[in-house]
């Protein structure tokens, strides 16, 4: 397990952690300030037509690119939502491997509207993830599945366990090039029994890994994450487990916080990141 | 899978349905008029001193009992804590004999206070509920344990998917008389990828099964259960692969809504169940 005291080059912000309130290119010089080696950008910060300004202002303020947020939801009432939302998730790649991101995080969409079908919804969700291969491939960025908590199984995420994300990665394997891989956000996982025996089985596939806390009485399941050491999750013990199976990638943190973290003074936020990744991850 | 059209001798309704807010001798009248064979009460609703004269009011009105709601949560934060939950959830057993109740229900509690040992504390649990098999046996009734919602693992249960509400089974298997079963809620599992599997694994020991509905946009993960039909669960599906495991018990309700039917005037909360039961479930 990797020592990150003093390292927070082994270290990434997520910018939803601070409320997407200034420009990429203020964030960025704000995260290099802080130390930190990494940041991981949303789509609504960065102008799609021109990424490469997005991507100059990173690399200028010194920093590497985590990886890009996110998907648009596979999910869709019809056959015309569904191509829509893969033309969709063709063109965040390929927005991606211009910023220089590693991966692409997939949310992968909840049940199609109307929908009780959720073995039909899940296959049509893979479906869909399978025919952006090409174009992974074409662009060398990697589709990071991300699993979200059982709560957004109906409105935001089908794929709702590590153990279910792996058997994806298994299932979207077509011989070629790899090109799908896992992200995994210890909020969203932390309460697995069945964690350790995934994670062991996760270790080919593991590309990112997400840092947070889940507060011991949520008040709102989406917007209410804590900040590390603030909650109950056992992050050392669960960064310990993810970098024994080989994993060396960022420590990134992603903190949706609408009455608190997203209230406060960036540099504040920023400051209290590194503070807590170092003694409590 | 039983036809519940004109069957509603094989439903129970949980008193937890209409929010608490009448006596038991009240509630066993109105449910037994809507015409459902069981009801399972909570225990606030019982003079646990005098059980007696609730469970002749239940006879009374023609109704048996699908089981008596619920255990004390187990962890606590020292061995005078986890005694003292083991103590009172002997009463509970041995009330829910003298009511007639073949089960008590079983919600384990989440993690002690300040700790973030999932793996300790769910020991824990697992030791307090083999404490209980004595008093169980004596008593001939049966601990259902209740997996709940992934949601409520920090604050109410750690016990949280199907599978391992079987691995607990297995483990607390001592080889004598079986005491120790599964409550399903289908409000807790439906999201699960593994359900299908689980439901196969736990037959041996589904010992009761519960409906409600899970809202699309769910407002409050505790109290803004919907009722059956209004929401996104394939409860026909689950009751089919529930009852092509041999399970025979009563079908029951169980919705926590504080802010819809918990306002409602209990007949037509009750007439709503029925009608529910019979085309949605």
């Amino acid at each position: 397990m990797r020592d990150l005291s003093g390292r927070l080059d082994l270290c990434c912000i997520n910018t939803a952690t601070l409320g997407h309130r200034e420009t990429i290119e203020r964030i960025a010089e704000r995260v290099a300030r802080a130390g930190f080696g990494f940041v991981t950008p949303w789509r609504r910060e960065i102008d799609e037509a021109h990424p490469q300004r997005a991507a100059a202002a990173i690399r200028a303020a010194g920093l590497k690119l985590g990886g890009y947020c996110r998907t648009t939801y596979f999910s869709a009432d019809d056959a015309a939502g569904r191509r829509a939302a893969i033309d969709d998730n063709r063109r965040a790649i390929e927005v991606a491997a211009e910023l220089g991101a590693p991966l692409l995080v997939a949310v992968v969409g909840g049940l199609s509207p109307h929908s009780t079908d959720l073995r039909g919804d899940r296959q049509a969700i893979l479906d869909g993830i399978a025919a952006l291969r090409p174009t992974l491939r074409a662009c060398g960025v990697t589709l990071a599945l991300e699993p979200l908590h059982p709560f957004y199984a109906a409105d935001r995420s089908l794929l709702n366990t590590l153990a279910q994300a792996v058997d994806w990665c298994e299932a979207l394997d077509d011989g070629g090039p790899r090109c799908i891989g896992i992200a995994l956000d210890a909020y969203h996982v932390w309460w697995d029994p069945a964690l350790d025996a995934s994670i062991a089985r996760a270790a080919p596939h593991l590309a990112a890994f997400h840092v947070c806390d889940w507060r011991r009485e949520t008040r709102d399941p989406l917007l209410d994450r804590a900040m590390m050491g603030d909650g109950v999750i056992d992050l050392r013990g669960l960064r310990a487990a993810v970098e024994a199976t080989g994993f060396s990638g960022p420590v990134e943190v992603e903190i949706f916080s609408r009455d608190d973290w997203w209230h406060r003074d960036p540099d504040e936020v920023l400051a209290t990141c590194a503070e807590r990744l170092q003694r409590c991850c």
